[in-house]
């Protein structure tokens, strides 16, 4: 048996320091062990290029926030489309205001008034003045506006306690946005701000990328659905509802949930009728004799990772079914979690178009105790900061989902590390 | 005019340092301009005061994530409910594997097997191992799992050739979570691997408190809806769909938006017909002829700030209408902007039970360009960053929304501060 020792000797029990990372390392290992495990940074080399931003689709206003721009937003009109005052006031002519002040109060006629939405009908001649609300066009004649402040009015008469120069509180046109000038960017993710300015140009609705539709195949015998109360060897499925969430938190959308038995020819079924964008199968995909998924995607496509350096979400793999990307996820609810985000995050928001960072804010926190890893693999350890410093919760433990609640956030480290001694600084990723 | 005159002099063209800041300012001040601004952090300081977690409702775990919970969550059962296996592997007597070495194979008849959802129907004895996959009920007798890497199979005999300690790869029932312990506490805002917990512990239903409902208010003859094309002096409104995006970011639903005439009877009419939990206006709350909605707040029930020590955002008003929270917000789209993360936002998270901090990242970044303010009042500056140092884009320009769709983020230069120096190092608050 000198190919299983050979996957003996390989395989430590602290994992494999991995020099010649191999993009396709498919073998039937069911009972047998991984034979070589991928650096992470390296599926997510193939991730980016394998994967592009899906096309777009046309939306309304309000249902644009977050989304991604197809093109660049051309203004047809300059904002705002006239000169327009940017205070309650009085329009006038600024010269004629030169010297007012608390003890030398001018005197100017008001000939009327312009409130937003309508257009003066005259023009403001010499001792003149148009009382102007905020946002109305400017009249004829009148360069200034003076803040009602600064001012009295009684009897058709305003007295100006304060001077004005030319252009003061008026906001010329094209100010805030030229004709034919670009607003915003293809590519860019769209604040909410983004929005007002595109209805302030007159844009209705917009293509911005589609957002990815995933399918999740949640595979296992022991499982019951969420929902359902657990009870003698059943266990309760509680990845899918972790992937819905982290999933829509990526600009993704669940399009299919579906918990299948341990089953070849259902999986297999499954994974051929997938109409998704992405599919997502959880369990099944390590080295036990009911791991199915794995065999069944090279059959029936490319499988291109199995196996990450990684502690936890080592069984965790990658391949393509009709050209579909499948992301094959180990079962224990912590190694999901973090497969997710190491490398379906990442997935997800490429096809939606969005930047890759992790949507967790860090932070610079002093190690209370020592971290250990090992060269070759990268180890996601749950910490609790207490005393602001950062308490190790769990490296191991990939089924103890509680780590990943009781905790404030992990630290990653890197494969090029052995760890970390206490009292060391280290970025801690905020679950919060 | 003494009253006036009084006016003019509190009001400088830079804003009134204000040491005694006064709850009720209300006054008729139209056209006259406000008497006194109350201090950002007194209006925040009003809205914690007032304004309080809603009630909760019950959701299906799959509409739970980010939500807030009402009730600790006690376990009724323990996580995991049985002894498991951790890996695909052999369950057997730790002790009979001592000395197992790869030069050293130790032979183990296999009675069976056991997967997932299964239990074994039998005892280990010596010598004796079940073939046991990950998450599988470990079988009585046995007290440890071998992996399977560490082993051959066939013909119904396994050679382990690594030793294994009692407990090794097993799961204790109970070492997530026991039994009748609380694993989520009441104001827990829900991660995604929260819902996890609560699926594995069998909850599919859970109280969580209400979405706030936010009803807009949005006045102003001169407006065209979002999605129509400007024309003459009409301009689109732009608010409603900043406000929407916002709203919706900090948990909060909105269930109306109007667009009003500047109509004292419309606006009068809608105040009182409101049934959301927050009512926000917008324009029509500063000091023009034309402003009826701070003395229509006064008259139906209790204007407690109007005019803010803020740049832009000066015309913010709160109170309350038939006990709801009414916020008056600028025209101006940056002022409604800031005005929104300034006061509304708060107060939407407060109703919702969220933390109160805003979800934008910051950074630490050298300032390019000085930053000038005056005493007594915030800035809301706007930055782009630019080869890691933030120049300056805008102070003022309360209208010029592009000043928050080109810049990176915000600095606040807080009340007690005359600005910085080009050179220091200040908090930007990122957009994105």
């Amino acid at each position: 048996m000198p190919a299983q020792v050979l996957a003996n000797n390989n395989q430590g029990r602290e994992g494999i320091p991995l020099n010649s990372p191999n993009k396709n390392t498919f073998n039937d290992i069911r009972m047998k062990g991984f034979r070589k495990r991928t650096e992470v940074a390296l599926l997510q080399e193939i991730i980016r290029e394998r994967l592009h931003p899906l096309e777009g689709e046309e939306l309304e206003l309000s249902q644009l926030a977050g989304r991604v721009l197809c093109d660049d937003v051309v203004s047809e009109i300059s904002v705002p489309p006239f000169d327009k005052s940017a205070m309650d006031g009085y329009a006038l002519r600024s010269e004629e205001t030169f010297g007012a002040g608390d003890y030398n109060p001018l005197k100017f006629e008001v000939i009327g008034e312009v409130t937003p939405g309508e257009e003066f009908q005259g023009t403001v001649g010499r001792g003149q003045t148009v009382r102007i609300m905020t946002g109305a066009p400017l009249p004829r004649g009148a360069d200034a506006v003076l803040m009602a402040e600064h001012t009295t009015e009684s009897e058709g008469r305003m007295l100006a306690v304060e001077a004005v120069t030319p252009g003061k509180h008026v906001i010329r046109v094209g100010e805030d946005i030229q004709a034919q000038s670009v607003v915003l960017k293809a590519g860019r993710k769209l604040r909410p701000q983004d929005l007002g300015v595109l209805a302030s140009i007159g844009r209705g609705r917009l293509c911005v990328r589609r957002r990815p539709r995933v399918a999740l195949l949640i595979t296992g015998n022991e499982l019951l659905k969420p929902g359902e109360k657990p009870r003698g060897a059943m266990i309760v499925d509680s990845n899918s509802v972790v992937l819905q969430a982290l999933i829509n938190r990526d600009g993704g959308i669940v399009s299919e949930v579906q918990h299948l038995q341990d089953d070849r020819e259902i999986i297999k079924n499954a994974l051929l009728e997938c109409s998704a964008d992405i599919l997502l199968t959880t369990g099944g995909t390590s080295v036990g004799v009911e791991d199915y998924a794995p065999a069944l995607i090279e059959e029936n496509g490319e499988l291109l990772v199995h196996g990450i350096a990684m502690r936890p979400s080592a069984p965790t793999g990658m391949g393509l079914v009709q050209g579909r990307p499948v992301f094959l996820l180990p079962g224990n609810p912590v190694a999901c979690l973090a497969a997710y985000d190491f490398f379906v995050a990442l997935a997800v928001r490429r096809l939606a178009g969005l930047p890759e960072a992790w949507p967790y804010h860090s932070r610079i926190v002093e190690l209370a105790d020592r971290i250990t890893s090992v060269i070759g693999r990268l180890d996601y350890a749950r910490v609790k900061i207490k005393d602001s410093r950062a308490h190790l919760l769990a490296t191991s433990g990939a089924s103890s989902l509680t780590t990943t609640t009781n905790s404030d956030g992990f630290i990653v480290v890197d494969q090029d590390s052995e760890g970390f001694p206490a009292g060391e600084k280290v970025k801690v990723w905020l679950y919060d």
